[in-house]
Formats: structure tokens, C-alpha cells, sequence
């Protein structure tokens, strides 16, 4: 039973963290605390919503009610316990990164619980680990925090749900070496966040043509 | 038959409204009217494909030829009919409410006729409600108007598609009590813009933060 | 075997196209390498997708790792061969009217193969041409392509999708038939690109407020 509860329950912390950052970039465009809800639960919810809806089967987010519960802590918390946080952006990229490790995990293993072949599950957990965010931003009106050329975070990503994939073809996937993966995207985040860490431009012509100081997105 | 043809006839009538909201804002936003009879159709069938996506059937939308038609009566009013009209803005937000009414009682009813419980039923139908505006306000690039602080747009929906699924599990449902349902959230949304209730700010610090004046969006 | 291998064939070079279409804009807004194979992903296989749920088949852009070839090739394609591309608007514009003249038949095809009627196979053809560049401009956060009003973009794509779906219908559809109606469509895109072929208004109020210059976007 406990090996059963373990997804779940990461699941839920990983929906709660994305929805913290969904409900901060509320915060952020002052919208209200209904726009706080929805907002946290498209960006908790929504990456799981697509991956289920190309698995073909009833979306958590509407099946199980339990998966509502973490979107409204998250609008409460980020109402009632964050006055004093004064860099938002920091904040939101941290619990931002929280999601991101633990998604690619769980996504790729909810994948291929239901079958799907390493590949598919791999892309699908990513799918599933970037997919709220880009909801928010686009929803939003921001530019991609996904597509931001000072750090990198599909990469952390794809590694993990790649490294998922690989450890659960190979047998050796246990709730301990999934956590250790989710711990490794988390770092490689944060560790890209504070080094800035870059990946090349998307062509060499922008690079030429590019600024000297990159855009303030 | 009557009893089975209410429900297409309200569900149709929903998609004409929100096709006009759509068809307005392409008029808006100086689109040409293709661009009219896109984005109408995405703000009036975008909802009910998410749902029918969700609940795993093959979407109306696509399905049955008779869900273009309002779509394409709404850009053909918007071209023809509203020289004169020169407060977009408002009519736009007359004829959202009018969709978002008859969307929160269909779309739950679609959701719970499929097999959807009391609580998925009623995420459904708000689902179906707001998701067809916010595709509108995303594709056009434009600040969501279900996340506008000056005025409450989800709360009536949730409230009304709560109350038919609250309705149907005691076995109240009829198209006249549904059509009541609509009604007070057609009202709800028209005072709520009128009188401009507001629901709080996302968060405490955004309040502290916040400017004098609303932005402009 | 050949005749079963052309759709693939020409469904692989859509995406190609349109992911080229993807990663140029991805390099037009400073994106780095991964803004540009997801941007170009998205773009070339995010029309398939959609069409693909609203059929309710595993989508082929998860289920078959081939289709992950055509967008990392245009990532490369973007990065290495395109430093001298000063216009790269003009060339995006190519591309994309390629990606839009395959999609439209092939989306179309594989509708009514997997069993949706004429009517709804051109819906769905048509939203598989159009839907891949809708969610690259919407996610890069510019003005939709498909609404601009300096040219016609839906109107070969629907032409195109519905003269398929005929031939399906009356049995004269064959792969000849199927790539002259798709250079059909790349024709009318580009002349209707050269010559600024327009189609009016989304309303004549619009029209009448209308600046004496289009818009920049």
C-alpha cells in the first residue's frame, strides 16, 4: 500500500509546487484571488491534463478530487503566509524547480504504469514536467520561462525522465532511485538558476545580430 | 423528443454567444473575417472540445456539422449588424455572460449524462464555461479576462454548475430548473459588472503593493 | 508498401517544415537551442497532435520516435545553416506555407481513414494545418499568422482540406491527386503573400475605425 501511496503523494507535492508558482505570477499581474486558483491549478494540473489526455484515459485532475486540494493550498498560502516575500521571482523560480524535478519523475512513471513504450514515457514525463508552466506563461502573457536563454530547464528535464525511463527498463526503479533522480533535476535546476547556465543561441544569425545585454523578459 | 432536443438547443445557443464574443474581439483586434470565424469558433466550441477531450468522446465540435453553424451566424452578424455599435466592449461582455450562463448548465449536464460524478460533472461544466473565453483572450494576446479583478466571472460559473450538479443528484433536474440556473448566473455576472464586486487580490503583498488605479488591460 | 509509405513520408517533411517555421521564430525572439527544438516541435507537431486526441488515437508524436526527427533536423537546419539569412521573416513564411499545404492533406487523410466523415475529416485536416502555427505564435507571444489581415492563410488550408476530403469521397483521391491539391495550396499562400491578396474585415465598425496604415505587428 505504501509502495502504492508514494506517486500519489509526490504527485500532489509536485501540483502543490507548481501551483505556489502559478498562483505567485497571480500575485505578480494582480490578478485575483480567483485568477490565484485558476492560474495555480492550470499550472499544477495542466501538464498532467495533456499527458493523461494522449495516455486516453480520464484526467486525475478531474477524476479524483484529492487533486483540487493542492491548488487551493497553494492560492491560500501564496494569499495568507507571503506578505513579507519581497522577490516574488525568486520564490516563484524555486518552487517552480520543486515541480519541475518531481513532474519529470512521476510523469514518466505514470506513463509507463499505463504502458507506454521508454521513449514515449520519457517525452510524455517531460510533457507532463514542462507543460503547466508553459500553460502559465502563455496564459499569462509572459515570455516562456521555458524558452529563457539564461538558464537552461528543459534539459534537467529530459535528463530526469530519460534517467527514469532507462532505470525502469533496466528493472531498477524504486521509489529510492526516483527521488534520487527528482534531487538531481532539482540541483541541476537551481545550480543553472545560480551560475546561470546557458545552452547557444537558436541559430547563429540571432547570435550575430544579438544585444549586448540580454532582454529583461 | 422535446426533452432530448433543450439541451442542443441551449448548448448551440451558448456557442452563438461566445462566438460573438469572439467574432467582436477579432473586430477588435483588426483580424479579417477569417480570422472572425476562427476565433469565434475557438471561443465558442474551444470549451466543449476541452470537455468532450476530457470525457474521451469524439468532440461535437467536429463531430456534428450543426455546431458550425452559430459560429458562422455570429461572424456574419458581427460583419454585417454592428456598424453602429460603437461600445464594443460592453456588448462583448453581454454576450460572454450570456455563454458562460448557458455553458456552466450544459457542459455539467453533458459531463453527468456521460457518467461524470457530482464533483467531475460540475469541474466540467465550469471548464466548459471559462475555457472557450480564455483560449479567446490567450490566442488574441490579450490580459484573461476570468483572472480581471474589477469583477467576478468564474464564481457565478462555478456556483452554477455546482447547483445542477447538486440538482441532478437529487434528482431535480428538469430543463426548467437548469434554465433558472442560467439565469442567476447570467445576473450574477451583469450585477457583478455593474456594481463591480471584486473578489480579494491574489495575494497580500500584491494589495501592498498595488497601485491607486486598476491597469488598463 | 510504397503507397502505404507516402503519407509518412509527406506528414514527416509537414513537420519538418513547420518546425523549421518554429525555430526561426524561436531565433527571431532570442530563444536558445532547446526554445528552439521544443518551439519547433510544438510548431510542427502540435497541429497532429490536437487532430490526433480529437480522433482519440495515441498521438503519433509520442507513439512513434521517427517524428521526433524532422524538428531536431530543423533545430540544426536553424543553428548552423541560416547565419547569412537576413529576411528571416520571408523564409519562415515559406516554410510555414509548405508545412500548411502538406498538413491540410495529409491531416485530412489520415481523418477519414481513421473513420470521421468528409465533413468532419476537413475540420480536422484544416486543424492540423492550422493548429501547429497557432500555438508557436501564441506560446512566442505574437499576433497570430492566421488572423493577419494583409493576406489569406485558413482559406487555402480549408480549400485544400475540403478538396481532399471530395476526392476521398468520390474515389479519385490517390497520392498524385493528394500532392497536386497541396501545391495548390502552397501556390495560393505565396501568391496570396506577393500580391497581399486580402480578405475583408472582421467587421465593418472595424473598417471604419481602421487606421489608415495596418498595424506593424
Amino acid at each position: 500500500m505504501e509502495h502504492d501511496a508514494w506517486p500519489l503523494v509526490l504527485d500532489l507535492a509536485g501540483v502543490f509546487f507548481f501551483a505556489v508558482s502559478g498562483s505567485l505570477m497571480a500575485a505578480q499581474k494582480n490578478f485575483d484571488i480567483v485568477g490565484s486558483l485558476f492560474l495555480g491549478s492550470l499550472t499544477g494540473l495542466g501538464g498532467g491534463v495533456i499527458r493523461d489526455l494522449v495516455l486516453g484515459r480520464f484526467p486525475n485532475a478531474f477524476a479524483e478530487p484529492v487533486y483540487l486540494a493542492p491548488p487551493v493550498a497553494a492560492a491560500v498560502v501564496v494569499f495568507f503566509l507571503l506578505p513579507a516575500v519581497v522577490k516574488l521571482r525568486r520564490t516563484l523560480l524555486l518552487f517552480d524547480a520543486a515541480g519541475l524535478a518531481l513532474f519529470c519523475t512521476t510523469g514518466t512513471i505514470t506513463a509507463l504504469t499505463l504502458g507506454a513504450n521508454p521513449i514515449s514515457g520519457a517525452l510524455l514525463g517531460t510533457t507532463t514536467a514542462i507543460g503547466g508552466g508553459l500553460l502559465r506563461d502563455t496564459v499569462a502573457n509572459v515570455r516562456p520561462q521555458l524558452f529563457d536563454r539564461h538558464d537552461i530547464y528543459a534539459v534537467p528535464a529530459l535528463l530526469g525522465a530519460g534517467l527514469v525511463a532507462f532505470l525502469w527498463q533496466v528493472g531498477a526503479y524504486t521509489p529510492a532511485s526516483g527521488g534520487a533522480v527528482a534531487v538531481v533535476v532539482f540541483a541541476l535546476r537551481v545550480l543553472s538558476l545560480r551560475f546561470r547556465w546557458r545552452v547557444p543561441f537558436a541559430a547563429v544569425v540571432a547570435h550575430r545580430e544579438g544585444r549586448a545585454t540580454p532582454p529583461a523578459d
